[in-house]
């Protein structure tokens, strides 16, 4: 493999020293970027964007020949696990990700299989190993996928959902059974992030999306425990460097202690609560990503740079932060914007590395 | 006025001794009941059914008349306040209020006037004085309204939106002409809920449902600052007894004590942190309400009895507790889990009372 030119991130999520604070974008490949709205019209539809590794590949690329980020992250949708699993996996204009067959009682639960990485996932095995080829070394790729909460979610209510409904209605009613489906989708998302890491992931992310929408102990219980033991099962090691992984439970701010207690290297953190104090919560167990307001990439370039400057003083000296937006880039934000960001994280943090 | 018959939820919010935890729903008039829908029918649009007295008085009786719920909330729309400030509110099928008139530069904020809380919002005040009569004197009746931030978001956005961009792109921008907006809705807010007081609203209600879309500082500028404001506007006495005033920020869990600092009676708390957590945290200066999931009804009985029990537990023992759920109710939830509900708090509440 190619000698890593910047390690910038893998060192920051670590807590070993940087000198300047490393910075990406969640869908920093997305919408925002004409020239992927250009190769998403050429590839089709969504998924068959993920199900092309070149094309995946390029528009993974597009952001890091724009802006000067210290991360690729792979191109892909959090629901092509469960789409592996026989879901059925399809989208439909303005209603976003439905499935064919949810997973909404025991049978169907019974009925669910382990995916076979390289041949049900083997599209993202062979974006993985493209981008990691085309990227010579510039930067880190970070894998990720959705937790098995998360996953679950959109399993068991066939889509995206407001209320919870079906998914709350298994968890309360049938906890057992619900314990069962997660079970599933813990192994799956195990092997899958694995089978990433193999492929030249060089760290990885799991996305809690909707961990926030629970209480205390449901979280504990339902969306917690699932991401600890990927943890433990997932491989730390890769090409002689350690492979850190980051966890992000979007609304989670209440729950840093528990979640920097599974072993994780970084935490990823939304707006809600401010780095410091974050930070004082976590003491040196983890790093913490984030978090700046994705909404400020619509004010004016003085008042981006400002509020950059906020987040980086929040946070303080020394390592141990990964600038990030607090969740992902809004497809209406303007590119320059975005470059007003990244050039100001690298520009204002200098001095919290001296 | 005839003497309050079930003074429990006054005295609960005051942490004054109940013999059992009062209970009620936000939104337990709405349509998971059949009458509620079939009244609506009778009213035309929605807003038909807000400005009819008569009609909004029958909704708000509604719940009354199946479940022992120890308050009534006046049945009524948190834009109705803009509405009167001449936006012109509607309602699109599926798509939820619009505004024909947004607020969105300074033009449109400088037009904006103080409605007549008599002329322009008179059917809100003969709803909360024909409530009060019918309900000779068995629960209190709760007035509400939006808090300024909330009500700022739908003006600007001229409508609900999922990510903020133009209300969010004026705080950001434009902080001064954000404050100006802030501070004219803050004034008619603070109206509003004195014109119900004096109709004869026992105490009121702030729902600040947009709060938690706001990192910690601007939570404090642009929406705590005003919730403040009302709290030291308003009348806190009327027929003899104290009015208590209740603050809702969803998704604001990490901002209690500051909210608790306003000067308010209690504070509302959604289903992400334990009330044990949140008593500990604000002490004896606030009473609590709240918490259950409102998800925990699509459960099955046994469940939810459970559920209720764990959320009186969490509180403990001693006044200062007002039973709800942590959001409103779903549409379609089963009205008998709901009458489940009601009857387990009052069930398992009386050991925690003695």
């Amino acid at each position: 493999m190619t000698e890593l030119k910047n390690d910038r991130l893998l060192r920051a999520l670590l807590r070993e020293p940087v000198d300047v604070t490393p910075v990406w974008m969640m869908r920093q490949a997305g919408r925002y970027l004409p020239e992927y709205r250009a190769t998403r019209a050429k590839a089709g539809s969504f998924m068959d964007l993920c199900r092309n590794p070149e094309l995946a590949c390029e528009v993974t690329l597009q952001p890091l020949d724009r802006y000067p980020l210290d991360a690729a992250i792979l191109f892909s949708d959090i629901l092509t696990v469960p789409d592996a699993m026989g879901l059925g996996l399809y989208f439909t204009e303005g209603e976003g990700p439905r499935f064919e067959r949810p997973v909404q009682d025991e049978a169907a639960v019974n009925a669910i299989g382990l995916p076979d990485m390289e041949q049900d996932l083997g599209y993202v095995m062979d974006a993985v190993r493209t981008i990691r080829r085309e990227l010579h070394g510039r930067v880190p790729l970070i894998g990720f996928s959705g937790s098995p909460w998360t996953l679950s979610t959109y399993m068991v209510e066939g889509g995206g959902t407001k209320n919870f409904s079906k998914v709350k209605g298994m968890m309360f009613d049938r906890p057992e059974l619900m314990h069962r489906l997660l079970s599933k989708v813990t192994e799956a998302v195990t092997a899958y992030l694995n089978a990433q890491i193999e492929a030249g992931a060089q760290a990885v992310m799991v996305f809690d999306t909707w961990g926030g929408a629970l209480t205390p102990l449901a979280y504990e219980t339902f969306s917690l425990a699932y991401m600890q033991q990927i943890v433990e099962g997932l491989k730390r090691e890769s090409e002689g460097r350690r492979v850190p992984v980051i966890l992000f439970t979007k609304g989670g701010g209440f729950w840093l202690e528990q979640m920097a207690d599974t072993g994780c290297d970084a935490l990823g953190i939304d707006w809600t609560l401010n780095l410091s104090e974050a930070r004082r919560r976590v003491g040196d167990r983890v790093a913490l990503q984030g978090n700046l307001d994705p909404c400020t990439l619509y004010a004016s370039p003085e008042r981006i740079r400002e509020e950059v400057g906020l987040v980086l003083q929040s946070f303080g000296h020394g390592s141990g932060h990964v600038f990030n937006l607090g969740h992902g880039i809004h497809p209406e934000i303007d590119p320059d914007h975005a470059g007003v960001f990244i050039q100001a994280v690298h520009e204002l943090s200098r001095q919290y590395h001296k």
